[in-house]
């Protein structure tokens, strides 16, 4: 049986999701804490690849069990390290598939424009100037919607040639010294949060106008925008999937 | 001439505020820094101590050095490691003292009374049941004033035998799963906040009623309540001093 599971961590120790030989990383320790329960190896199967220091709140993953065991969740947990922690557990479908099933992904990127925290150096970018959040708002409109973003991220064109995708939305909030940039979109292609987090903290700094990001969006060109964002400051909130 | 200093810090990578042999304190670190500066052994006055993995948002400390420099802040900053800010500096007069000159200190304790999040491990207390905050503010009011609180705390009697201290007031506020635990006070006693927090939410769990919190309190007996709570939730606000 196929086995659903939401999982947040703490991407501070991490060299990101997907296991690289050599570097700890959450897929792989998750596959020893279900290996050793199931007392054989498993595979899990992630929604999307999170890089180094990225955060999540809700990612998803799916594996294949011949068994149902009782309260796996808290036995996965229990083999678990500190910053990695199972949400929820559930028996779904066979065809359920934690990649191709998404419906849509929400990313929130977080930018501390008050004073230097050292409580928040991993969980957020820091910049120096304030922010503007009503010409940043402004930028959302340019770039929500179906679009190709070739200009906005850093899959080549050979290995992914598609790179149109929708936004459905970007919402821009502050709560004191702390802008949160929350993406709802069907996909992201490599860096293409943080990437377009930059352009709307560059749009908010008044550094890039609407006109030049309006610009870039149409070159479709990955020569116009060198622009990137520190990972600590993204998280996978979640990834949605229709009731099947 | 005196500089006054107030510096924010990241506890979990700490013993604690205090030099001490072979550990990372948060004084090592900042007088190593000032001592690289001034080109001298410095040594610095704080406030009060802080324990392991308890993390200052401001603290204070003072220490002298017969040279006024330029931009201090930025040159101490550059020499500090990423998990201790100086936020401000400042030259005072002579007669101010870090630690005596202290007319209030704020400390605040979070307790998350949500699911466990593995980004939040490290800054706060986790617990498992929801809490009563209405339940929570009716015990503050049995421990604000003038008492002596020779039951919650660490310090024996021999080593300082007058327990009597003064809490100003004792806020409870909720900002979704987590309970934010607020304490000014004169002046506290060793892991005081932390047991006067834990009795607090012991009560907010309906483990302890008013009745029994008020027969502690005037027991005056270390044996009468053995509470703690974990250092991870708990942060120096802020010492206040009058204006001098």
């Amino acid at each position: 049986m196929r086995y659903k599971c939401i999982v947040s961590y703490d991407g501070t120790g991490f060299a990101g999701w997907q296991i690289q030989k050599g570097y700890r990383s959450v897929q792989q320790e998750i596959q020893q804490a279900i290996s050793k329960i199931a007392n054989q190896p498993i595979k899990i199967v992630g929604a999307g690849r999170t890089d180094s220091h990225v955060h999540a709140v809700g990612q998803c993953f799916h594996f294949d069990l011949d068994k149902q065991y009782k309260d796996i969740r808290k036995a996965i947990n229990s083999q678990l390290p500190k910053d990695i922690y199972i949400r929820e557990v559930e028996i779904v479908d066979e065809s359920f598939h934690s990649r191709f099933s998404a419906f849509y992904k929400h990313y929130d990127y977080l930018v501390n424009d008050g004073p230097y925290s050292p409580l928040l150096r991993n969980y957020c970018y820091q910049i120096h100037d304030r922010l503007d959040e009503e010409l940043m708002r402004k930028a959302t409109k340019i770039l929500e919607g179906t679009h190709d973003f070739t200009s906005f991220n850093a899959t080549s064109i050979s290995e992914i040639e598609n790179q149109v995708r929708t936004i459905y939305k970007i919402d821009i909030e502050r709560r004191d010294n702390m802008v949160r940039l929350s993406f709802y979109g069907d996909g992201f292609l490599r860096y293409m949060v943080r990437i377009l987090s930059r352009c709307l903290i560059e749009v908010g700094l008044q550094n890039l106008s609407l006109e030049q990001l309006q610009k870039m969006l149409l070159a479709k060109n990955k020569q116009v925008c060198s622009y990137n964002c520190a990972a600590e400051g993204l998280y996978l909130i979640e990834v949605s999937y229709l009731p099947y």
